[in-house]
């Protein structure tokens, strides 16, 4: 901020951003197909056809969404940090040590659930206490790295893309049984569609 | 429930629930106007070619959110019970006087700020604090109507919507810079689009 | 609201609030025993010397909290309500069969889960997906009963009373260890402690 | 970490934790002060005769909360480092321009906010847009300092005073009117008020 004048305008860059979330995912271990298996494991009771690819493609979906991008990158940011010992004591001891008073990693975990509405609460709460798959080894105290942030983030995003599947596969179900209705924020959806054909045309 | 084996068996039927919303609003003195027009106190100072219009259509969306629709639902008809005097007391004095110690009519109207974002919490607590417009005549406490959940709900409708056109002008901002991305869940938005094309009856 | 001429002028009367919530919870068929149980599956592998007694005492604090009251009222009213058949279509509905996308009750919980902080969301969740004890028999859809408010609600209150007790055994621990801090919010503690004294009635 | 062997093993201190939320604030140029006159701004329209001195009061009781306190550390950390333009792009832009659909300072905001219950979320919402006071120095975003999450943060510290302040106030009220009620969470107040008589060195 010293030389203010030499500096390009700020100018938000949403592919930027959407491509660093994917790539922090990557970079701490974490793979699309792991947080899909929270899914699944989460889902399948209910919908017995639900496949690994759907599952893996609302995942996608949900980390398409800027509130979500957000609080991914914030968490992974802190967790580095605290491997690196570059925050400030106490909340370097805190972070470092997963600390179970700490509760700032839970509010952006929630941040992400509430995405898709308050339906997902209850699987996010499950998911972070029974730490299947991935939130095992996240979870590993012994690996000298700190994911104090990307355990709950990571079941916040299975969480999430479960209530998106709940209200997908209902507006599915609802369709089957012969009584249609103008999907949610149906005019955002065509008209963000419609330039993905054309490309040439903006919105 | 005393007769379960007559009933047909539940299924929810989200065009109903949609269109009990936009009823229930429309009784209760609500227009979409009304609505749109608070919204527009808190946009056109960042976006000077905002239209009514606009402000119209986003409004409109919102409320096609399930998560929305729950929480308009919900908070009318505890109004409308207080007003009849048919809640249980001491529940029934406090929604009747809009007791200031009772909070849940900003949880509920919070969850409709929450579907688009954090980046609503200002909207609404300006809103709610100076009542402008629509919401100074819903906080009339001499009509003998009862509006405590109402008002909250309407403020956090204008405060999403808000959010919901931050989002968007940045997206077209973008595309005018040069660098279009994929919109937040696209697929989504393809695949919802989908299947109006092949109904007669638009939204 | 008709005669208001006739009316004693409102007051809040906070201590019918709380015995209220007692009398419903009671009503509904729940007891804080129950509640306790909960507490107790959520917390005994982090204290083994936790005692039910304890964990009854935690709950009864919990449910001291005006924020949590408030809650617990209208949940109770709305199940009720459903119950008696006496909310408009489709919201009867959607409450009298526990609808899945219907996540105002997951709100309302989430309130009192709130009250003690960002640690007790998972606590939440778990007992939510696992309906132990008092929760499964909540669910039990073949009663007549509705309680699909108040099983969150219990769920969440148990949540608080277990984030209650991890932050009061923090204290402890820091006690024995020898550094002793000042309180969170002590002068509250003690100006509230102050007038019980002179009552002949300890709580 | 990597020297795991020679640490002393962590523990949480609480009071240093309340200790460098103090610190913090004050080197981030915010006095309590500052924060009580937010207060006093939103309060003495309903208080005629709150004092600056319970304002500053009633923020010092917010900041003994430790939920508050995590939520103020983790802010003023990344407006540090974003400061000395050590996080990692694209969110060193975005915090360092207060990107404004970047959102996760209003998150932790909230969960400030949320303490002292939902009532608090039309003030923070109402000085948060205002800018009144202290939180207008903190935008001014011509000095080279970063403040994208403290200001957020001291807002929701007057919002959280505030509702405090409404509380206690209403148990006054009450007091005089005749039907004084055992206070919220008693048993915590006087349990934690006991241990500081014992002390000589008093908060």
């Amino acid at each position: 901020m010293a030389d203010a004048n030499a500096k390009i305008p700020y100018s938000l860059n949403s592919k930027k951003v959407a491509e660093a979330t994917r790539f922090w995912l990557h970079k701490r271990g974490v793979t699309l197909e792991e947080i899909a298996e929270l899914v699944m494991l989460l889902q399948k009771k209910y919908y017995p056809n639900l496949t690994m690819e759907e599952c893996v493609h609302n995942v996608e979906m949900v980390l398409s969404k800027r509130e979500v991008q957000n609080a991914v990158l914030t968490g992974i940011q802190l967790d580095v940090l605290a491997e690196e010992g570059k925050l400030l004591s106490p909340l370097q001891d805190m972070i470092e040590n997963d600390e179970s008073l700490y509760g700032v990693d839970e509010i952006l975990a929630f941040s992400i659930v509430n995405v898709y509405g308050s339906i997902g609460f209850t699987n996010y709460g499950y998911v972070d206490k029974l730490k299947p798959g991935v939130l095992e080894r996240l979870n590993d105290k012994t690996t000298g790295q700190i994911h104090t942030y990307l355990d709950d983030i990571v079941g916040a995003v299975a969480a999430a893309a479960s209530s998106r599947i709940a209200h997908r596969k209902q507006a599915e179900r609802e369709q089957e049984l012969g009584h249609p209705h103008a999907p949610e924020d149906l005019e955002e959806a065509s008209r963000k569609a419609a330039p993905e054909k054309e490309k040439t045309q903006p919105e």
